[in-house]
């Protein structure tokens, strides 16, 4: 049994509020344990410098740690994102423009903002999981309104983090776990089981071996649908749908 | 009557969650009307490089808008805080320092985090407001703690922001209410009425006169006292409460 | 009496040198005491980005301390601003752009640029003073040659400090008076008593009251009315002076 | 058939050169296909700021792509490492501390810094590999000299790049290959078969599957081993070696 | 004859004002021609993070052309020094240093600061000979107050710039004499004729030729004499002058 | 006699190998005894912002010490060039610039980059060469391709460093030279011995003479000119060379 008394295979508890805050075009309050994630869908009507005059837009990710949502106190990136900030970035950005068809998005910039409000392990797979159901909320009304096209939506994506710890394969790290764990992983998944981003990475000199990765991509397989199945409750409840109609 | 129904002199309902967040030593959700500012503080067992083997610690703030907080993104403060961002981010501190018996912390440093997770106008007063909530509950435990003096608060603080909309002075005012308004103030107090901060700006060369400072201040005195009502049952719901002792 | 003999409602001595230097549109060294500020106001061809093709201009402020303007030798701010230049520069660019009609300036920066070439207190204010008369007088040729409307100017401006000192409100604090100010507050004022800016602050925990709000606000206006006094004499002193008219 | 005639399971041609400069302690120009990578490794008498005092030393890489490696010129990382460059660095430090016992360095920092002379693809793999042998090149002296402790390497790195290109799964992708790839993986693998990293990402929306990853990996696998191989040769070339002892 | 009556081994009539300032330890406010450069000299006792420890100090200098000092303004190094200013402040440091015994400087800095409040061609090299002779009036009371050794002061050091114009060898080129040049040479010399530096650049493609270098030479070791005539003369009028003692 | 057996006025071993990376349009290794520089030349399709829109381009060169070029380690320029490095780059740019007729290049900017892979003295003149014979190879195929006018490049650069050391003249200084050098001199030179840039600094305020200079300026005039017959080499090697053929 695990310090919170869940099993190996057991997701932290799940709650996922949409709308919570209303000024962004979508927006969306994730909580996954103590690890609670706000992730805003806003729309600039502008390009980065490489797509101006191409027709085509871009959807962008960013992410940050708000200062107090660690127990040690973390300063803001004024002096630009570092490494593990981009890391993140990128990995958002990547695994969000997967959900869509990017080259039909007509020439303005989405930009997925996810920060993290309290960390508890995980905040990656969480600002993919929340910044893609913003997404889905986002672009019903964008769609309905002619800003992009109707089913810009191409997939559906959530994330989940694995690991191993004292040699054992577990689903959805918590902090604590985290940093004990040898063997830390990141997938994010499609609805199919497909993988969009698989990112596994030894801890303290100790490799991890292919039956450790087939345990660890099972586990992942499981989490990831578990995460979907809220994604698709939320977007159940929202009327009118045109995303969801769009939704395999 | 205002475009919310409001009387001139009338605050926004006004809601403080304490603890919202548990990671930080000291946490509110504030949310007045629209505008939702998290503060928290934490404590850093560290000082700025001018207060290296002083004995002293000091006490610093930071503001940040999240990306989605505004109806037109706002992208982050990556290249460094701009000019905005630093006067407000001033304002606050040199607010909670007057709160404070600053030469009477050890060395380590207080960051106080405000981060504006939706925007309406009135921002950085609302930092201010929220941020002494903050500070204030995390100075009981961390009095009982001894790892600063029990009496270390020495006075209440809260701010507003009044201002003169269409010629009428006006308490509080919504993010359209500041966009039209001719006379901008912000005044930060102290629980029997004094100032801690007054700051008045004309804006569209429309000057304002000593007429017009004396009601705004007016109007700041009795929305402060609100506010400090709000922020007194709050502290009166918390048990045991060093602070609340130690106050006036 | 104060240490440099002053009554508590007296200027330090105050001169302002028109065209002192020949490369800039307009430029005045003013000393107040033994506070020197050069403004220049120099022309752009150019807009800041979001005013570009918009057919309108701007009016921009920049302030600068010497390394060797402070007994305390000063870094240059090599890495952008800091808080302090930040907010000094925020408020003397408001004070100017009331001075004038900036909807009607066509499609071109004016930069009125502070550096204080000795430091004793008053900087900021005197940055606004100084930079008003270097407009003004920058305003007149551009003016006659057609490349600003004649009547820009629209009205005058002038900045003062005042403080409470040992329990003494005063006018025109030198830096020594200023570092031990229970209250310090900056007023930037019109040729008829209004207010551009106000703003007050309590240092050392020590609130102020409405009483001492009254007083400081008296001293303020008698000390800008005789700074608007100087400049109207520079004024008068160039000929042929297109603004000098303009002015009510 | 691939371009260049290869099959889909073969390495470029491979070419390790040790020592190839003189300055730093351990040197590699590694020559794979079209893509060179100069490996060096410097030892600095200094630690991060979060190791002082802690009488442990650290090991970090750097990357850099030289402006002329690209058929597009690529500007020089002067406003700060971008988010590319940054998560390429993350990785080959990851990788090449998982190759040393980090915890017994002394209080010194080694560095492995990767330049990429020309660009064919697979630069980030091939710093890893050329940068392990740096390492290894590096340290055979340092222990020899009682700089470091002489088993301090204790597993030999080696990465590769593998695809899904045109539907078929590939080793080793050339620049034109991985611009059309579907999927694009790097695996930083052990002696003993294990992984150290594993990334995979799927590209243009189509995600991979459990199919897709399995036959990855043992390309992976295979290409890590041959790499492996000439790393050992080029060790096994130079006298006397005591890090070539050390290894399993 | 040139544009302002000047024969070509003439320099523009040269001010210098010692004690211009009062705030640092050593100021001269220095005019050639329309060229005006304020140097100041203040201590710092501090010395860069490569020098701590080591019992000894530093020298430094920094240069900075004030925004309305240029006919087309001028924006601030706010992000850093650009390319030039590096390139000067190098040569006024260096030069200086030549100046002085630095290595019996105790741990203090000793800052140079020119700021060029007017530019009209010759900016580096005045701010050269203003800053040495700041220096000198600095090192006097410095010396007697035992803060640095009386005799740190070790030669004279003044600077002129030199060039060919219209296909003639001139001295104290003007901005426009500057703008037209096809050779510019910057010479800083001692007072027994030696070079500390010598740059000269060869501009639109036209070398220039031994011959050539000759005669600038000559022409700058005559203007570089009757600079420091200037310089000797104010040290002169300077009592008591532990500095002009030391002096050859 | 020095320390590798060179005689005064002898350059080290020089080799230029042209062509040494295929991805740039132009490139070389030139190896200086144990200084190495890799100086490639790219072509961009766009130019500075000054000069956009003014149909003609620009050359610019970039100068970069890897990290492990040297025995202490060197960090890379990740916040901004410094100010060795931007007076070096300033140098080898303006030297670039009057080997060819610069307002005759189109609207495209030509980057020369060099990255020093092994320091031991005289990088910064060996930059210039390498640079310009880069420049060279790259201008014929440009050239034949019609993209710069044929004959664009007007004449040969190269450049030497000299010095006096222990009180004698010497040629090519190496590293352990360098740092014991009085006098440490750059000239780069044209074909018919005039002078593009010279460049002489005393060390350790010992002024150099007339004398010295005269001494300096003949050992680097016929080391220019050894330089420049291994450029004629390197390039009449080369067929066919519609470059060779423009030049005297």
């Amino acid at each position: 049994m695990r310090a919170d008394g869940r099993s190996a295979d057991a997701l932290r508890p799940v709650e996922m509020l949409p709308g919570w805050t209303s000024t962004a075009a979508g927006s969306v309050l994730m909580k996954q344990g103590r690890t609670w994630v706000l992730a805003t869908v806003s729309v600039e009507p502008r390009v980065p410098r490489w797509r101006v005059r191409s027709g085509r837009g871009w959807l962008t990710a960013s992410y940050n740690l708000l200062p107090g949502a660690t127990a040690v106190w973390t300063p803001r990136d004024r002096g630009g994102a570092n490494g593990r900030t981009h890391e993140i970035e990128r990995l958002v950005g990547r695994s969000l423009r997967a959900a869509i068809d990017v080259d039909r998005l007509p020439e303005l910039t989405l930009h997925v903002d996810c920060d993290v409000l309290q960390a508890d392990g995980g905040t990656r797979t969480a600002a993919v999981t929340a910044g893609w159901l913003a997404l889905a909320l986002a672009l019903g009304p964008l769609g309905a309104a002619g800003r992009v096209p109707a089913d810009l939506l191409c997939q559906q994506v959530a994330a989940v983090s694995v690991g191993i710890v004292d040699g054992r394969p577990m689903l959805d790290l918590s902090y604590d776990e985290d940093v004990r764990a040898e063997t830390d992983m990141n997938a994010v998944m499609t609805h199919d089981g497909g993988f969009v981003e698989l990112q596994g990475t030894a801890e303290r000199r100790v490799a991890f071996s292919r039956a450790d990765l087939d345990a660890l991509v099972a586990l992942a397989d499981a989490g990831a649908r578990s995460l979907m199945a809220v994604q698709t409750e939320v977007l159940d409840g929202v009327e009118p749908s045109p995303v969801r109609a769009a939704l395999p």
